[in-house]
C-alpha cells in the first residue's frame, strides 16, 4: 500500500473519529481494509452504549468478521486514529489482522510502541505489523479540540452556578 | 468473599464453559457478579458467531454492563475459567472491575500472571485484582476433555479417509 492509499483510508478513520465527537463521545476512528475495500468501519460508543468494550477498533473488527463471514482477517489491514489499548491490540492479535496503522500514540494505554507492544511479542500466535504516526497531528488535534471544548463546558458550567455577590 | 462462595461463582463459570462445549465451542465460560448477583454470564462463542471477539469475559462484560446500565463495573468482580487473553485482560481494565478470579493458566496467551500482568501493571488508571487458580482441575480438564474428543474425531476421520489395501 502506498502513502496515498494509507492516508486516505487513515482520512476515513478520522472522518469516524468525527462523527464520534459529534454525539460528545471521545473521538477515534477506525476502519478495516480488505483487498481494496472498507469492510468495517467504527467509533467510540462508549458513553451512548454504556459499554466499556465498544472502542472504535472492536467495532470495526466486528463488522468487518460479519462481512467476510470468518473471524480469520489474515489479509485485512486495520486504520485507527489513536493508539490501541490493551483489549484492542488483543483483538487485532485473536483476529489475526496483518497491519495496524495508527494516528497519535497514547501515553495512557497505547500498547502498540509506547507503554509496550502487544501487537509485534512473539510469545503470541500472531503478530500484527504496526505503523505509527499517520496523519498523526490530525488525530492528536480532533483529540485535543475535544477536551479543550469539555473544559471551556465546565468553567462555563461552574460560573453559572456560583452565585453573585451582593455589593 | 470466602473461599466456599468463590468457588461456587467459578462454578456458574464452569457451567458457561461446559454450554460452549456441548455446542463444539473451546470450553470457556465466565460470569459477572455484582453485590451478590450474577449480572453477566458468558461462553465462548467465536465459531458460532465467526467473531474474534466473543470471548467468554467480552459477553460477561457486556452483559453485566447492560445490567447496570453503566460501563463503569467498579464493584464487580469476573470469574473466568482460564486466565485471560489480552484482548479480555484489556476488557477488565477498561471496565474498571474489581477482581478477575481464573481458573487454569493459559501459557500460550494469559496476561494475568503466566506471560505476563496487564491486570497490575500500574501505568494504566485502573488495576484488576488476580486471584490465581480457582477450581483449576476442573477448568483444565474442562480443556483437555475437548482438545482429546477433537483428536480423536480427526483421527477417526483420517482413518475412513484412506482407501483399504487390496490384498
Amino acid at each position: 500500500m502506498d502513502r496515498e492509499q494509507i492516508e486516505d483510508y487513515m482520512g476515513l478513520a478520522l472522518a469516524e473519529a468525527r462523527d464520534a465527537a459529534v454525539i460528545g463521545e471521545v473521538p477515534i476512528g477506525a476502519v478495516v481494509v480488505h483487498a481494496g475495500q472498507v469492510i468495517g468501519r467504527g467509533h467510540n460508543l462508549r458513553e451512548h452504549a454504556q459499554d466499556s468494550t465498544l472502542h472504535a477498533e472492536i467495532m470495526a473488527i466486528q463488522e468487518a468478521c460479519m462481512t467476510l463471514h470468518t473471524w480469520r482477517l489474515e489479509d485485512c489491514d486495520l486504520f485507527v486514529t489513536l493508539e490501541p489499548c490493551p483489549m484492542c491490540a488483543g483483538a487485532m492479535i485473536n483476529s489475526r489482522l496483518r497491519t495496524c496503522y495508527f494516528g497519535a500514540p497514547d501515553p495512557k494505554a497505547g500498547m502498540a510502541g509506547t507503554l509496550g507492544n502487544l501487537l509485534t511479542d512473539a510469545r503470541f500466535n500472531h503478530q500484527v505489523q504496526v505503523v505509527a504516526g499517520v496523519r498523526q497531528d490530525e488525530a492528536a488535534a480532533l483529540l485535543q479540540d475535544f477536551f479543550r471544548g469539555i473544559r471551556a463546558k465546565r468553567k462555563a458550567n461552574r460560573a453559572r452556578q456560583t452565585p453573585l455577590k451582593r455589593v
